[in-house]
């Protein structure tokens, strides 16, 4: 029972220190650090990420001041050395030169969110909340990361069997935005399967297992940016080129595309901003964007149409424009000969020790729909273009709140059956 | 006596006759006849018209249907065949080479609106109301003709003084949209003064003279078509291209042009239609626009910037466009000078035979405000390019309603006064 | 076979003399005739139709030039008397007191819209093209009328066996445009099955049949309209309040409803126009609309949001605005059960004496898809509401040019097997 | 000439002690302190200003940091307690008993800019330049209280002559988007003149002098903010009311606010934002406004039809909306008598004992117009309806960059022939 405990530990610990997408230094260390001391030699950082894949960076300042951060709180300066500038991280377990089974994704990164300061909250009272102000756990990925850590621990403890192929966890930087999956792409080359695990979505208790998710959306998200003319508004407004009228005719215009005749589509400028003073005409205007599709081609229309849109309205107004895409990932489906594998693994599951860790047979679907994005379907894709079947599953958790709120939480107890149901299923794929 | 009661004579026959713009062929041939009877050789149509610089043509149809009626409503067809398919009238007073003292710019066009069918409207009341259904002369230019008429019968009557330069009446198709100056520039050539009258407008009062109208606005009207692609709206409306979109996205982008900070700007999307059946993509729209400025300047700019708006608008939403200039005149100010010596002309008239006929001197005025647009300023422009005078000119009249009222009339008896004045400026600068 | 080919003689009478949406006053006075030839009793028009309950009435006068048009073909005046101002047929074959076994709609409406002229046309080659210029039989519904008819042939022909339940045929009026059906529920009360039978959609192949079609798209159509004030629009634009600037943000507004996040919604702005000349604030706009949802939860909240857009549009300018609902249908689906017995009675069809006039069994599928709106919904869940069957069904058929379409055409050689059919469904419910 | 040199000292010191609008506590003691110091009597904050009538505060917490500062930049604590929590000052010079002759308002508040650094920029250069980041003097109103101090050093000097009248010193906050000078209204009771003078606008070059300003624009300064509803943008985008659509169906239609007929109009929404993240539907947003107009009548009328739009902006979309008017004046413009005395005050000055410290009479005028806003008007057309006299005048002044830019510095060398020409005028009014 000592690793279930370990893993609420590991997730909190994780809890504690909450990094944006591609500035997860602390994690990845910390992540290394477990891999390292169980036997594994994780690849980190720029070991193992393609730059030129990275979308959505943040601004200059963040990344550095986030690398300062990590080494206040503890990351060894090896670790940081072996990254460079980037996150990220691989680790095999079993002969190296064996076939690669299964590739399972963690994903790593935290939200910009005020984690919720309440003493109902679970993390507060116990003592786990972020410790970094306007950053939170919120999404689960702590969990993602623990299950990894879990089933490394069982894969590689004393006495355990040898694996006879390869399986590999790959801990992802940057999921939200969709923006880190494209850079790791190279690691899911020959994998036989894949399989991405999220928290709580999808299935909302705890003991709840969804084995085959579909229904993915595509989505694109992007920036655009206007950039006009600045001029008096009382003296001279025909000498300004109003960005925020660019803007506001690209907004109407955006949720104006039509919809589509054979799937869903969707489209929303979630941030807008632009100007400055009031008597001033608006020089320069940014949008924060996305559209989405029930499939790849509707996202893709839905996107060159924003282009069309953004272009024109600048035209109107005598604008400049750019749009630049900083996330993206297509639509996919899980495997059904894969899904019911893992659902038959999870069956199959008996009792641990004492008389838990497993699933209620009842509570096990094959199929079920996401309806939202994950850039899991870039590497879901990837695999399934060389014949590898791939996964998607929902684990389900009694949730304090729904996902993205500042008091969200979840059952931590659904952690070890959710590892030894991931060791069972490597042990079928690679035993 | 005789000559004040034809004026009014001509004037109604005028007025029951309204025709709209390149459409005057009855009109034509009326004046046409009158000033041959007086002994002048009036060129028509065809004769003095330029067909490349005629704007704002009527659809197809139109022009022949006009044709027809004229014809059947008693123009001679001598006359029809030498306007060819084109209106207006040229006609010199004085001799043949001497230098053009003068050119009196009388308009002819009527309105597309249906006239007032009450019996408190004089016209109906006494006979003289329109017979074309749709059309009415609410805008003066009946009585503007009447003048012309009028002074060329007095310069021509048995006993009257010879000119000994030459007076030219300039009468002019299709003012209404500011359509037809620009088709008779070559008449100005050479002329040392031009001048143009306007009854009612900005001196609403019978009595009233002002002699120097300056402030007009200079204006181009453009009309616009959008084209896209019709879908079913419900099957597949991302198959269409929607021209309403297009065309709501101009139409307020086209009014949210910049204000001005040297002048005054103006913008109309007078009407819009588009689209046919409630269930389909709309693949086409169209926009009757116009603008204005103080300045020409101010109003080229309005217009290059509705072009680019127009084409953005296109742009957002896939649609192919176009924008045809349909009509336009430039700002313009009447020469002092010349104002000073029209109003020391009616100031010096003397009453005529019956102690009436003239300008009380406290009811003239050198100085007024248009406001809006004609395109005499076309013409204006042109002769003082050349070095000459100009100047536009309001007939004060008691008026039943407002111009381009259905109800619009103005009191006759302004006509006489105004005639002998123009016949004392003949004297005064041609004599 | 005598039946066969009188049913496509109704066809092309019923093509000749196409009428629009509440004015098929010669076709309902031609379908009673037959029927009461075949000893059936119908009852026309305000003898049926509910007057209240018609939506998207003419525009006065249409109707009138109507009635004069249908006697002028033919229309015996009895038949337009007991009319009255309506159309819209129901007859019923059976015992009057037994149990009312089956309802099948046929809708009888036309399409304002030119027929093709040219010879390669089957109408126009072969002598039935429609006499009225500007309608058309372009949506099948004079095969649907062609199909009720043949069926009271085949139930009434001598010999045949009499029904013990009774079979009601109805033919309804303004199917185009979602208008008509509501006049007419009534006339489903206590019925235990409803069908309606369209020919050609979502089976273009001759042979086809589609017993139980769904995801029918609920439907609103409504006509807006915006009044504000007309003002010269150089002199004066502060004085107008311009219906255009409101219609513009309206369209964009309306397109730019929100996205449903558990189905499909549909917008439409298919027709606007507004204002009158080029120079004066545009006074007034009218916009034609609709809005669909894949549920009537969804198109109920479209079209709530809808006036909501309208109104603060009309607010945002000043402007009065009204919203008139002109035509609806909600979404529904075919029962089972009924689509399988309806099914199996076209596999279980003998050939008839020639060897023909049934359909292929690998041809037949109880399963498919509508993606648009037909009115029929509205009494299919009216039967449903009470516990009894609906169904819609298609029945394939080779076509000249997509429904709608100036050229569309439909092969008549399916009529037969489809009456046979309709023939059977009727014995095995009420025989 | 050792007032000359002091006044440029006082300048300087005010220049390195920028501060916004409502928060010129430093200011405000300082001018206080040299005010006491020649022995007036002034009075401050709280002591002078209707706290009911400040418009545009700043956000919580600005205020509270500003006094801090004030303090640590040595603000005597006593003048801060009598201040409270406002700014502002006024102090008379003469009898007390006396009438009030004239009020000269001096405004105080700076830019929110941050200054130049290059050390071409005279204050870098010379040791005076801002000591606040993001803050700076770069409107001239340090040279205004520089010219406020000026004149009362002249006036209280030893040996000066007493005044038998009273002249009234009114310094102002935050004149920037005319905010302040509605508070201190009653500072103007039973003033026979009032006076503001304003550095370098419309007068561009040292030695001139405009001393009968006109064509104020009227102006009101507004925030607007929309208050919807988030929501997942991919799975639930209906459940949202999409605040940032309200704001953009706004900005297009308070730009489209139609022109004035009679009078130049003015909108500008200078600063839009809205939002959060990318995938949510915004749930708020933000638009600071003004409008304009050369008459307070056009101007009243753009605020309203504004508040109608945002209105019917939000109703469309489902918001809340707010609109509070953060600013605003009047139009006005300078009485021609007083202007005119002005200008033979400054004719008539004669060169101080080094020959300099006055002006050229050929560089005098005594009208101009501002095309722009400024609060003093509320004060001018409070003494012109009390029967007084008020002027607006430019003391012209050599600039090394226009108002508003970071590198803006004007010619101090204009203070003192300015200061000499105020009591000059004192002298006249008040000796």
């Amino acid at each position: 029972m000592e690793t279930a405990e370990k893993i609420i530990q590991w997730r909190r610990e994780l809890h504690r220190h909450p990094e944006e997408g591609w500035t997860e230094f602390w994690t990845t260390g910390f992540v290394a650090r477990q891999l390292a001391d169980m036997g594994l030699a994780p690849r980190v950082g720029q070991e193992v990420i393609d730059p030129a894949a990275r979308m959505g960076l943040p601004v200059p300042g963040v990344e550095a001041r986030a690398r300062q951060r990590a080494l206040a709180e503890g990351l060894e300066p090896c670790w940081l050395e072996r990254m460079g500038r980037t996150t990220g991280l691989v680790a095999d377990a079993g002969p190296a030169d064996a076939p690669l089974a299964l590739v399972l994704r963690c994903d790593m990164d935290a939200l910009p969110l005020m984690e919720a300061q309440e003493a109902s909250h679970r993390p507060v009272r116990e003592g786990f909340a972020s410790r970094h102000e306007g950053l939170c756990h919120a999404c689960g990925h702590d969990g993602h990361m623990a299950l990894g850590l879990g089933l490394a621990a069982l894969l590689t403890a004393p006495g355990a069997a040898p694996l006879r192929q390869r399986v590999r966890l790959l801990f992802q930087p940057a999921e939200e935005g969709v923006r880190g999956a494209a850079s790791m792409i190279a690691h899911v080359a020959g994998a036989r399967h894949f399989l991405a695990v999220h928290i709580g979505l999808g299935a909302p208790r705890s003991g709840d297992l969804v084995t085959g998710v579909g229904a993915f959306l595509a989505t694109s998200k992007f920036d655009v940016r206007f950039t006009g003319r600045a001029a008096h508004a009382g003296a001279a407004p025909e000498q300004g080129r109003d960005a925020l009228k660019g803007a506001a005719s690209a907004l109407l215009g955006l949720h104006a595309l039509p919809r589509h005749g054979h799937g869903t589509s969707r489209i929303c400028v979630g941030r807008l901003e632009g100007g400055s003073s009031r008597n001033t005409v608006p020089a320069s205007a940014f949008m924060a964007c996305e559209t989405r599709g029930n499939t790849s081609e509707v996202n893709d229309d839905m996107l060159r149409r924003a282009r069309d849109v953004i272009a024109g309205a600048a035209a109107m107004h005598g604008l400049e424009w750019r749009l630049d895409v900083v996330g993206g990932a297509p639509s996919a489906a899980s495997d059904a000969a894969f899904a019911d594998l893992l659902a038959r693994c999870a069956r199959d599951l008996p009792p641990d020790a004492r008389g838990g860790g497993c699933f209620a047979p009842s509570r096990i679907r094959e199929r079920g729909d996401m309806g939202a994005s994950d850039d899991a379907t870039t590497l879901m894709r990837a695999v399934q273009a060389q014949g590898g079947l791939a996964a998607y599953a929902f684990l389900g958790a009694d949730l304090a709140a729904g996902h993205h709120q500042p008091d969200f939480d979840f059952d931590e107890a659904v952690l070890w059956p959710g590892v030894r149901w991931l060791e069972k299923v490597c042990r079928e794929l690679a035993g």
